[in-house]
């Protein structure tokens, strides 16, 4: 069965990444937390990146903020689809540079970014890969936006 | 077999998306390419964004310039996943625009986004996107990766 | 008479969105407020823009954050003025995504675009519009500068 | 009748505001063009804000570049709905100094913003402004939004 | 004797403006504080801006936020040195509004712009203008500069 | 007699800064041109601020590009008021870096900061310094403006 | 023995440049801590900077805020390697422009620039610095390294 | 003796890289010069980075554009200082992907920053490191700025 990594550069970025994990779990998917480091442990983001695709999971998920290099690295080393999520880390400028850090990849490596702090999408990201290829899973995507439409079209019925 | 649809808003970006044409034609992904703009012709993105899943797409390249909304407007109607590719229209304030236009999406709908005019990544990615679920194309990715490999060390070698 | 539609993305809007509302009503202009979401509810979306020039509104007030496609798409839409509120939402780099998704338009779908949170003179242009055809309401726009005068003049003699 | 006044901070303004005069003679609406300098004619500029209301204009469309006082000086005097135009003029600083002083009025003065050298929009939404209270000139452009959905229709034909 | 003229769009600003008025104050140089609002009371804007070198004032000091058009319109009316304060009002984006708007002021009519809020720069800067042409002013400025002097190189002692 | 000093980084700095030479001359007031570098010639930069005001200077003006320290070395040098020019350099990031590195002076130490590249605004404020106390110059200034005023207005008699 | 230098432009970026003299102490480098501010002790900078590589300090490290001269002035009048740290003082533009002052240095005199806030890097860049021509320093370096790498390992074993 | 290790992401950085080695060549200091895809060839990278310094490098210069992970990921690896140039390369969005990528390490993992394509202070500041401990570097630093400082007097004198 699929699985997801889900991996962040720091136990700082705890608090957005969760929102990854719990959106992954309510559709029922696999997730596998780590923290790696490519500024502090390279050698483990290099195993990592590396065997990623036989270790059995189908997508990764790095969040990093700053000059964030950990998603870029990980596209480098992995044939997997990996999705970015730039946090905005203390010292950031406004965010820019994790965002900058992550969307602008070169020619060849391409890293999938969600917006600042967008952990939840990231993982809605991720389902929806999985789902491309397995029905079910793109029928728990369905559903998800029918209940999202359903939310929104009760807090209009509230205001009136 | 997985089909991977290319749209994006206006024929000008054909030249910054030919690249995603033509990455995904290397591996040998069907791909099939058509001009939908949100702005003018909305009942056919409707149509488009409704029906892709059911119509054999896997992945849908999205792209767009200046107040770019193709990409999310497509993931709004869509279970399938979107990749994004802000492109670098006239009138453009630098590409701040597309690029955030993209990225930026609420919590519920996320578009996968490639750095500015990276429509190569964008094949790229569809291709790891398909690769998650079938070793094939997975090992297209590896091949890929290898080649792009022998290039840097041969210019490398060139240099010296 | 003349109405205005006031919509949002989502009733977190609402606290910006309200002052449209506020200054519209005490104009004696007839308001009608929905929450529509372009990624959540696009079937409202399209529904709404599609008929609010034969549902008797004159110009439609749309706020909305981050990748904002709300403004965008209903002047996709409708024959109607559209007038954007660019809402500077929680995770917004600093408010430039949604001053850019909804200002960039591509040539020939236009929104008037007013400040970040400027929901206040998207009320005051929406009455202006009106006022361009009906004597009465530029009255009111009339006094209402003139009110502003009096009482910057009034600031001014008390510093004194 | 109806009838859209014009106007520009200089004669190389007249490039990019030429959009403007352009498509309003397509809907067939009146426009009286002139230049009006808000920091080298500042006489001129109060008496075109202060009169255009009583000299049968509707819309005043105001362009101008770099630090843009123009369209918020003209909003300042007259009660009639003013579109802003930022243009992109030399030595600014990628268009941002005239985006922003159009744009971020502040609450009572609005300025109707469009994209930045976005003349011919600008014109568009002077035309919807008029066709909010005018079922001919809406009409219009209910017909000029089905022309460039067939255009957009007619280019993605040419693709295939 | 020389006087300056401090104004300002908004009583809003007096805690940001208070500073130039207290440095002038410090130098013995005469001030008036007005409130003038480009956008509010144009007609004050031109009085004040068309007589202010016939009514004693040597230099102007014009302090506004936002889209802040004050310190432009001022210099576009008056011959006097026209000091621009960009204040960071609230529903700025980040400052950036104002300080465009003062600084890139078109070829002819400049405006002396100092830093985000720096209206204590804005008063110092007046007195460097009068001292200019005044031997007992220019004493006073090399005195300050002097203690400034002296402040920092005690703070550098109790570091010690 | 009053005289300003023009003084630049770099001999590259002279095509823009020659505009301040030119507008002065058209004045009639006495400018002396040279080149100061601040990382360059440190010795130089402090010996021409340290004495500037007893060498007959009223008024200092100084351009840069990049991470432009002449105009606030300057500043923190001389008791005259300085008036600093952005310069937009080649490998400058969009003219930001000079534009902020002159104009976001702490407190106690201002630059008179004029747009990007605006050596003639610059040469049009010193004059403007200079004729706060001496009527004659002011004339000229009034004069000065009074042609802009006839230039605008020719050409948009030429428009009709 | 090696010797580092660490200056700021005022008493208030204290608390930033705490962490270059902590993080020094910590490899037991001598440093010596000192206020030299560019705008109000510009004799004392010329002396610092002059004279430094003659008092015994290998490296320069200068922390300064807004417009922020100092790192490059030092850079200027000495050989030695100078780091600059920008630092977010209040009313800086969210950091820009004391990183674009220090960045953006012609070419000829280079500062060594580390991130917003950035001194604990300062630091350790000295450290790396001395190390490069003394093994023990640089043995120190490698191992504060492993230390990085055990800790975020056993971050990682915490979260599982 | 010293060897400076100068790698570049991309052949296509050269003509920006080669400014290092022209400036090292001058000052008569050993360069290996090799090209090092942190993307496309992490195993070099790694391998690099793990090595340098007991293959006789003091310093490593790493130049590279966009999303540019390479001057970070060998300064996680490598206990020299690490010298980062950000390269401004086609579809970088202004340079400012590069600059914040390079620039803003997290704590405990610095890169020396040198201005945007400013490979030739990236040359000079190697040079300043090894001065730093070889008296006969130093040396030729203190000419290398006589002789800036010369050419810019002279430069001075052509003016007059």
């Amino acid at each position: 069965m699929s699985k997801i990594g889900i991996i962040m550069g720091s136990k700082s970025d705890m608090p957005v990444m969760q929102d990854a994990i719990d959106i992954l779990k309510q559709f029922n998917i696999d997730v596998e937390v780590d923290i790696v480091s490519a500024h502090r442990t390279p050698e483990k983001l290099f195993d990592y990146g590396k065997h990623a695709h036989t270790r059995g999971f189908s997508v990764i998920i790095a969040g990093a903020g700053g000059a964030a290099h950990l998603p870029g690295m990980i596209a480098s080393l992995s044939p997997l689809p990996v999705i970015g999520v730039p946090v905005k880390s203390s010292n950031s400028i406004d965010g820019w540079d994790s965002v900058l850090s992550i969307l602008q990849m070169p020619g060849g490596v391409p890293v999938a970014t969600v917006a600042l702090n967008g952990a939840k999408n990231a993982g809605i990201l991720a389902a929806q890969i999985i789902g491309s290829s397995d029905a079910q899973v793109q029928g728990k995507i369905i559903a998800y936006k029918e209940d999202l439409k359903a939310k929104v079209l009760e807090s209009a019925r509230d205001l009136k």
